[in-house]
């Protein structure tokens, strides 16, 4: 079963890549129409939803996250969809035109990845989110969603499906919405058909699946982002930055977990009090060091306990941090790059030379001087549309955007060029290699 | 031991990425002089594993492979570090720039992937090639050669670390080489500390390493190209490209190894008698369908045998190829991407659009009009060296040159700047998302 919904949607993907821009998007536009005008239908299913979830007793953040019926949420939703669709088309963008000899012309053109395996918690807005995402890229997407969410989800891929076969020139393949967990390992192993796998949910989710796939999953698990406060911080300038580092929403993968400062700092009865209390006055729990602890004694000793083993590899998730002292730039940037998940990490300090140090040898994703670890988000880079965070070294990197589900081919053109001709290949031509306007294509 | 080596080349990472390209390029030079320098007992050495290589009865291409004393062979080594180390710096390269709000800007800064794992068979001259360009690119390598190239290759490599050491500024941990096999086995399962693993050699070499681990592989196991001959294909350019395609160099993974002809070619008993006479004069073998069979009776029959089951999977990498009819362009395309391994396609015709959908329909690193699929090579493209090919859908894909060996980061750069004063962070102000010069970072 997952094998034909694997090959379904390779197969769909060969008609979509060749469709053009505007049926891509007029597709968009056909689906929002189609969710619009079943508005009814849909915000009942989610209905059932949201009673055998407040029956089975799930927790009141996650029903939160189901209700589609609270206000704008839906009319955000179907937004969301005309917003994407009204992006400019990302595929078939020449990034590089070169002649390598008299008629012989090499272009290297944007293009969608294939088939992308999408696999999500409760929201259900999320369908019509990466619904839109994937087909405007040309990509074919297989959509799972939480079983919490199972009536709204079963309603919406019907409106998408029945859209896109009877009004648009996308095949209805191309977005497949699949509901066993059985299919979903069985997907995990179609790496022959399926190119990448987006998990959008709990850490616990998207470690299962990167430990049980070979195809390439874009993501992270972790979010361990660490501050380093440096000698020549300013000091309220780093307290306001830890605390909404911290607080804004400690649920979030960019909150901050880790706090080092340094030694000087330490040392500083004053500017280590100021630092730390503002987090204790935002009920911030501070898990410390022996030397941090000896210095802070006159503070509310409620918020503050000894470091365990585990803490600065800890990602809390909660209003707690991990305090330690450092002893320079150097070491600062040492501890991080061993002990974050190369998510985001941000040094605070009024001295460039050594922000400098820190911008260069901290291998995250992201890294910041003086400023919110919390701005490590798609929408707030301004992406204008987020597909997740990833931690990878390769592909994309950081927040993605829509340009993280391209990648690109190369196309060569001649007329009747044969390798033979030339030195390497047995014969006596040079290549030109010369770069040429990328609209001459 | 293996986890070891791969968190001594992490540890190298962190002061390799805060070199400057200065640095990094000075390095480049110093290796070059200390190969010079050794070069007689690097050739010593050399000797020693081509006498074990012709006493162990090893195929002729192999010791070929492995003679460092071919005239011009270590010059040309020698002159590819020097080349490599005058390349522009890929490192530290603005590519977006973008400020948020006052005083807010984000930056996307090209950096250096991390640790690569390189595993090659039998040419020595690699070692060269591979540290020039993991220096270059600010990324640390573990190398492990063939055991065939064993004392050439231990020479070699205490030199380069001799050099790293003593007159560099790079870490001599940036560069370590390997030797045993278990080794190989136990860094596979090291994806915490490698990031990418580049398996240079045959295929069985690549597909077994990209079954044994998590580490993101670079690279491809086959080289299944095709080239398709449409109704309106000049023929004698067809033959032209095709026997170039099929024996410039049949063992490279860019020969062709499938031949689709469009029926009405088949039925054209002078077309398609001249297009495959030309691959049988070239003594080419050719495994053909029963239509094709029909048609050829007046050829050398001695060349031409009947398909088998798997003859369109295959990659010969000999002097064969099969053969089949296709009814049209859509057809072709359909063949292709279900039995192609994505690497290099080809259509010959004389019509622009038809060319167009095989250009836009083929779902390979590269799409071809009317030249030989020989050209998918990195120098052929202009890269000046090549790391591999790619049919990999995400990150590089095709012919990868140095910027294969790139990631990026971002760097935002603020002056106390907290999301809570911000819409959708519980504030206020609206993000300004302007893009500003690159160069003002």
């Amino acid at each position: 079963m997952a094998e034909l919904i694997a090959k379904e949607a390779n197969k769909a993907f060969s008609i979509l890549k060749t469709l053009s821009g505007q049926e891509r998007s007029d597709a968009l536009v056909k689906i929002h129409d189609g969710l619009k005008v079943n508005k009814d239908s849909i915000l009942k299913a989610n209905e059932l939803d949201m009673k055998s979830a407040s029956e089975n007793n799930l927790p009141a953040s996650l029903i939160k996250r189901l209700d589609l019926s609270k206000v704008g949420k839906f009319d955000a939703m179907l937004q969301g969809v005309l917003d994407v669709a009204n992006l400019a088309d990302p595929v078939g963008q020449c990034t590089l035109a070169r002649e390598l000899d008299e008629g012989l012309k090499l272009y290297r053109i944007t293009s969608p990845i294939g088939v992308l395996l999408i696999i999500f918690e409760s929201r259900p807005e999320v369908i019509a989110n990466i619904t839109a995402l994937a087909i405007k890229s040309g990509n074919c997407a297989i959509l799972k969603g939480g079983k919490e969410s199972y009536e709204t989800f079963k309603v919406m891929s019907d409106i998408v499906n029945r859209t896109l076969k009877e009004e648009t020139a996308v095949p209805d393949a191309a977005v497949q919405l699949i509901q066993s967990r059985e299919e979903v390992s069985g997907l995990l192993s179609q790496d022959k058909y399926i190119d990448l796998v987006i998990p959008r949910g709990s850490n616990a989710l998207v470690r299962n699946i990167k430990s049980n796939t070979k195809i390439p999953v874009l993501g992270h698990a972790d979010g361990i982002c660490s501050i380093y406060v440096d000698s020549e911080a300013d000091i309220s300038k780093a307290a306001r930055i830890l605390v909404d580092s911290k607080t804004n929403y400690p649920a979030g993968c960019n909150a901050v977990e880790q706090l080092l400062i340094h030694e000087d700092i330490v040392k500083d009865s004053q500017k280590i009090h100021t630092l730390l209390k503002s987090l204790i006055d935002s009920k911030v729990y501070l898990h410390v060091t022996r030397e941090i602890k000896d210095k802070v004694a006159d503070l509310d000793q409620s918020f503050i306990s000894d470091v365990e083993d585990d803490s600065f590899d800890k990602e809390y998730l909660s209003f707690d941090i991990s305090v330690a002292s450092s002893s320079s730039v150097e070491s600062a940037i040492k501890h991080i790059n061993e002990h974050s998940s190369k998510h985001t990490d941000c040094i605070v300090t009024e001295n460039k030379e050594t922000a400098e140090k820190f911008l260069q040898g901290i291998d995250s994703a992201g890294v910041y001087w003086n400023c919110s670890t919390r701005f490590a988000d798609g929408f707030r880079y301004g992406f204008g549309t987020e597909v997740g965070i990833s931690t990878n070294k390769i592909h994309a990197r950081g927040p993605v955007g829509l340009e993280g589900l391209m990648s690109y081919h190369y196309r060569m053109i001649g007329d009747g060029h044969v390798v033979g001709d030339y030195i390497g290949g047995g014969g006596q031509k040079a290549f030109a290699h010369k770069d040429i306007e990328v609209n001459h294509i």
